[in-house]
This record gives C-alpha cells, sequence and structure tokens, in this order.
C-alpha cells in the first residue's frame, strides 16, 4: 500500500505520453520510513530512458509513471535513520534509488550496488517487498531513500548537476573500471547526453587522446569544445580502415543497434574493449566469433554506477569545474520539451527547472 | 622461394583430404636462416582446427597443407643465432610459429605474440615477407623459427606435452589472465581436447570449483576424475536456473555455434566474463544488448597464449604432475585416426607418433 500523501508531477498515463501528453496531477509517493527523505525537486535532467519508458520501448511500463531519474532538490523531511543529511541540504538521486544493502550481499558489499538482485529502479519499479511504487523526478517533490542520494558538492550548479546523476555516472563508470586514463586512447560513440560526458570526463581522467565516434562530422566544433581531439564520421566509406588498432576503449552511447559494431570491434586495440552502456530496444547486429577470437577484444555492458562512483565523479566535476552542456526550461513546459528531445534538439541535455 | 630441401608430411591436397585421404609425400620447408632450427619430429596432437583447416572451413586453405601445430621432437640443426638451445634438445612448437620481435611492436614487447600482426601461424599460412609455406606436424620433420620452439621440461613425457602445445595453452591463457584461481568459480563449456585441459589448468591454477558444462552428462565420470567439481547438462530444460550468477569465469571451447549463449551469460557473475577459444564456423548466436548491460558481463575471445605463458604451463604441468589425457597412434595410421576424429571418438586427445 502506497502512502496516501500527495505529491504532484507530471504523469505519463499510456504509451503517447511521449508525444507530449504528460499530465500534471497528484500521485501517491511510497510509505515514508525512517530511512527515507522528501525532497523538493529544483531540477530534473531528460534522459532517453525516460522516452524509452514513456512509450513501453523496453516493455511495458507501469502507468501512470513519473519518469526522471536526473534529480536536484533540497530535503524537507528526513527518517531518524538518516544521520548524514540535514534538512535543507541539497542532493542528487540518479536511476537507481535502492538496492539491499545486507552484509551478505557480494554486490552491495563490493561497490557494485546498481547489480544487486533487488535493485530499484527511480521510476517503473516498485520498491522490494512493497506495492510501493518508484516516482521519478518531473515532479514537485520526490520521496526516496536516503542512502542513494549523494549531497551536490557546493561548487556544482544544480543544473550542471542534474544530468550528471544517470547521464554522467552512465558513462563515469565505465571508463574508470575499463581503464581510462594516462596512455590510454579512448572512443566515445554518440554524441548526446551520455556522449558529452564521455568526452568530458575522459578527458577528465587523464586518457591521452578523445576522439568522438558520430555518423558525421557535424558536431565537430562541439565535440572540440568539450576537449576532443576530433570526430570520426562513421558514415563515410572505409572510415574504419584508418583507425585499426588504435583504441583501448569505446565507449558506446548509442541508442538504437543500427551500428557497424564489427568496424568498433576493429578498430580496438588487442585486448581492448567496447562498452555498450545505451540500450536499444532492438539486438545486437549479428557478430562473428573470430574478431573477438583474433583480436582478443571484449564486448560488454555497464549500467549506471555505484554510490561511491557517483561520489567520486561529482567531487571530481567540481574540483575540475566541469560543466555539463545544458539548456534549461520551466518544468511546466515538460510536453514541448519532449517533442524537442524526441527530434533530438537537444545540445546535449535538456534540464527542467521547478 | 622455399628451399629446394625436402621433407617427408602427410599432405592435404584439397577439401576432401579431412575424410582421411592424406596422402604422405615430400615438401619443400622453409628456407633455412641462421634464426631457424631443424627438428625431428617425435610427436604431433590432433587439433580440431586440423580437421577445419583440411576441410577449408575457415576459407580456402593453402593446398598443398600438411596440418598439425601440438609438434614436440628434437632439435637436429639450428642456425648460429639460436643459443638457447643444443643439438638434440626436446622442444614443443605449438599453433604459433613466428611474430615480428621487433622493439617497437607493442604486442611482442608486452608478451601479446598471438596479435602481432604478422603473427604466422605453423601451416596453412606464409613467413612474413617471403613466400615461404609454413607446414605443420603431420610429419617427419620441421623447420621452424627458434623462437617459437619451447624446451620441454624433462618430467613431461612427449605425448602428454603434445597436445598442449595448441590445445592446452588455448585454455591456460585466458584462464590465466581472466582470473581463474582462489575464491573463484570457472565453467569450462565442451569437453574435448581443449575443455578437458581447462578442467585440468582451473584446478591447477587453484579456483574454488571448476564445473564441466556440456550437452548431456555422459562425460560425468572423466570430469570428476579431471578435478571438476561436476558436470552440468544443457539439454536439460531450465539447465541455467539453478546456476544463476555463479561463475565468474566461463571458457567456451564448442566449436559449433549452435551454443544457448544467454543461458551461459546468465549464469555469470555481474563483472563475470564468457570467452571463447573455440572458432566456429558459424556466425555468433544473435544477443541482446540488455542482458550485457544490466549484468555487467564480459563477452569475449582470446587466441592461443604467450610466449611466457606456454612457458609457465609447461613448467606448471610438470611441477604438479597434470596428465593430458590421450590416445597415441602410429603417424603412418593418421588417416584411420582422422575418421576417428570426425566421429568424436578422441578422449580427449589423439597423440600421432613416429
Amino acid at each position: 500500500m502506497p502512502s496516501t500523501d500527495e505529491f504532484t508531477g507530471w504523469l505519463g498515463l499510456d504509451a503517447k505520453s511521449v508525444e507530449g501528453n504528460l499530465v500534471k496531477a497528484t500521485f501517491n509517493p511510497k510509505v515514508f520510513t525512517d530511512d527515507d527523505i522528501d525532497i523538493k525537486i529544483s531540477h530534473c535532467g531528460m534522459c532517453a530512458s525516460d522516452l524509452h519508458t514513456l512509450r513501453s520501448g523496453w516493455g511495458a511500463s507501469l502507468y501512470p509513471v513519473v519518469v526522471g531519474h536526473e534529480i536536484i532538490g533540497t530535503i524537507t523531511r528526513k527518517g531518524k535513520n538518516v544521520t548524514q543529511f540535514e534538512i535543507g541540504d541539497r542532493v542528487g538521486v540518479g536511476a537507481q534509488c535502492a538496492s539491499c544493502l545486507k552484509d551478505d550481499c557480494y554486490e552491495c558489499t563490493h561497490d557494485n550496488e546498481p547489480y544487486c538482485t533487488e535493485r530499484v529502479f527511480t521510476y517503473n519499479d516498485k520498491f522490494t517487498g512493497t506495492d510501493d511504487v518508484a516516482y521519478g523526478g518531473y515532479a514537485l517533490q520526490g520521496r526516496y531513500p536516503a542512502s542513494f542520494a549523494f549531497k551536490i558538492p557546493d561548487g556544482l550548479p544544480s543544473e550542471v548537476a542534474a544530468p550528471m546523476m544517470c547521464g554522467g555516472i552512465t558513462v563515469y563508470s565505465p571508463l574508470k573500471r575499463n581503464g581510462a586514463g594516462p596512455g590510454k586512447t579512448v572512443g566515445i560513440v554518440g554524441i548526446g547526453g551520455l556522449g558529452h560526458f564521455g568526452l568530458l570526463f575522459a578527458k577528465a581522467l587523464g586518457s591521452d587522446k578523445v576522439y568522438a565516434i558520430s555518423r558525421s562530422k557535424a558536431k565537430e566544433a562541439d565535440v572540440l569544445a568539450m576537449g576532443a581531439e576530433g570526430i570520426i564520421a562513421t558514415k563515410e566509406p572505409g572510415w574504419a580502415k584508418d583507425w585499426t588498432r588504435k583504441f583501448d576503449l569505446i565507449v558506446s552511447t548509442a541508442n538504437n543497434a543500427d551500428m557497424p559494431l564489427h568496424e568498433y570491434l576493429s578498430i580496438l586495440k588487442p585486448g581492448g574493449r567496447f562498452v555498450q552502456v545505451g540500450l536499444p530496444e532492438e539486438p545486437i547486429p549479428q557478430l562473428q566469433f573470430g574478431p573477438l577470437v583474433t583480436m582478443n577484444v571484449h564486448l560488454l555492458g555497464s549500467l549506471l554506477g555505484s554510490r561511491s562512483e557517483i561520489t567520486e565523479m561529482l567531487e571530481i566535476s567540481a574540483a575540475k569545474g566541469i560543466k555539463s552542456w545544458v539548456q534549461s526550461y520551466p518544468m511546466e513546459e515538460v510536453n514541448e520539451v519532449l517533442k524537442l528531445m524526441e527530434a533530438g534538439e537537444a545540445k546535449y541535455r535538456f534540464v527542467l527547472c521547478n
């Protein structure tokens, strides 16, 4: 049973909601526990996952749904077990809002909460062992377990921090875990919300060379401004030949499966890794065993990042003055902004503000 | 131009040769250089690659071909640059007989010779920059660069060492590189020549639990005798459910692509690795991005192993008394043995002896 408390948000009622048909209405958040916080939401970034979910692209969604998992707000209420925060603290909540956190969970005790079997997503999910639905950040208020909220460093503006909570950490984690850093050449496939963070963080981690990999060179000026060495256009015939065995790591943020995956693998060094973080609705392009075996390349995926990685990412971003490239809109205009987003107009992340 | 020297071997003249139609005849080995050795071949293991190559299964082979790359013999001649061996030394040669070994080759200077762009396979290949064809070990004599020959430790019988030169190292390397050892649970898919080495070496490296993964339990007694904890039969409906998230590492020696790959990935722990070492002639089964992303599993391939890993494998095998399970036949009977091998009769490796 959810609580009888009423929060206000922008609800998606069916798959058509993605076309700009969210409805401003009240919803009942989870039951408040001693481990929870309520926050007054000031900002919420808009992630491709929001669209996939609104249109039931990854399977039937749990309507009514409140999407949004790049949430910044201030704490207005806290449970008695919440000692790490004070009322008024500015915190962020990302795409995961709970895991078991038990002492006998290998993932939770090894900084690997995204892979806990009791992971709860911030929306379109239910809290483990309850019927309480998780609601996201296209709203005025939110209620979440404090253990998955993160203090935002003072130096980091809210509109900069918001899209890091999902878009940022989703690329930061695989970059960090797969060796981005000094001596390495890193490619980022897809220069959208996630991809622009890929370039910023790959540079921030000290990678020698960072390249954007995109269909065309239309975003060349932008990616150079983000610190990339250059942009590789995959619509140019034979593009991969010049890059054979040049990359230690490629992080792919592509959101559709129509990708030249064999060419991507061919530009990895032996032992190199291709990490998919975008989650296309279609299957992986047909692969041959030959290139995997004869080049020792790794194909893997990565989901979000651990709590310690989120904290680290926020600290590095504040310390290095990393700036998300965002366009902010009033949350009241969310239905118009949804249409802009579907049209690919984000440069590179839309942030909704209350 | 090859040399005018004449060696004697069993030649495959066309794709039908795989059916037991090898022809005993002479061939001209590579030109002898100061870096080469000649060996009198005493043993040669029979590898699935031999069959793939004889029937042009991986593409048109370079007929006439002499297959066999699990070679043991004694040195009968050595070039003046060869200081590490003496005439009469017992050495092994595996599936790779050359790489550039240049100071500016990243792979050759980082114990990663199988991935050198100038890698030469021991048969069905040509020596870089020459027309000299590489001929394998179904022969009385062989000529190879000494840099890819390995002294066989005294404690290791030749028929035990022979199949390690390809079958052994092909699983030893990925087990070692991907963390097989204390605390780890390892699965080996396919219990044939490579697979039986997978069980033996995973145990020898100290893995906590090692399981054979096979279609049926027909080989249960054998795999227990090899040290495995048990055997998992994939023809049993729903077999994967009991093993969800149990494996740190799976090495797949399967030689055909008709495999339940999604189930294999599902039994890996988050961050776990599935390493394909068999090289099916067909493409990889269609994959979804979902399991890769949400479980952070790695799909990769591995080819042979480095020179340092071959030396290490031979030393460990001698020290721990590891015994390959072999059936030996006179090399003169190779055509009959080829038929037994195609029929899947090897338990678990055939070795030809002169």
